[in-house]
């Protein structure tokens, strides 16, 4: 069965999209720890991080460091972290998480968006891109 | 002045070294979140990781990579997830931690080991490297 991100790439799912290419695919998440808490996904359907090729790996990084600065030059924070752990959605994703503090790097609070905020959040990512 | 980090890479304070080559180090956290915890970082001292040059940003997610196959292989858990924060110590370093719940993720439940037991864990995961 297509995990929701296959879902989410293939557009049966809506999302707030940040970036698309061949092999990536990057929206905002739904339930961030922070405004502008971005995940960048693989359009492959791998489950974990180290089972990912090494080329495929590889371009996810690269991938997930173009979103990160842009995340970093346009969202109010003090530095972009980046989260892999995926024990919830089996389909490779790197979490890029502005933060001001240690808070908002444990996924336990959780911000709450409008969708005109939402909008506005992703509109300003797409335009440091 | 030299970051705790660079002190470390030094040996001006021990660690339980994992792996090093001619740019990046690994070494067993200290603090571990999980039995394995283990940090991969450049040896040139530079805060945040979205300000690494793409050279030297791509070269520590390779080396993560094999680091954190070597220990999905030898270290019991679920997967190993990857963090990047840096709110605490000004030197950019990769987390790899083997996962087995989410509460792995988070860095408020903190496992302690022996230094016997910290030994155990470093062969284990360099056997596997």
């Amino acid at each position: 069965m297509a995990s929701i991100f296959t879902k989410i790439i293939n557009g049966e799912i809506p999302c707030y999209k940040i970036a698309e290419d061949e092999n990536y695919f990057a929206f905002l998440d739904i339930n961030p720890n922070a405004k502008g808490h971005t995940l960048c996904i693989p359009k492959k359907e791998v489950d974990k991080i180290m089972d990912l090729d090494e080329d495929l790996y590889m371009g996810l990084m690269a991938f997930s460091r173009k979103i990160g600065k842009a995340i970093e030059a346009s969202i109010e924070c003090k530095r972009v972290g980046m989260t892999v752990i995926g024990l919830e959605v089996p389909h490779v994703h790197v979490h890029l998480i502005p933060l001001t503090n240690m808070q908002d790097a444990t996924f336990q609070n959780k911000v709450s968006l409008s969708e005109e905020e939402f909008k506005e959040t992703a509109a300003k990512i797409i335009a440091a891109l």
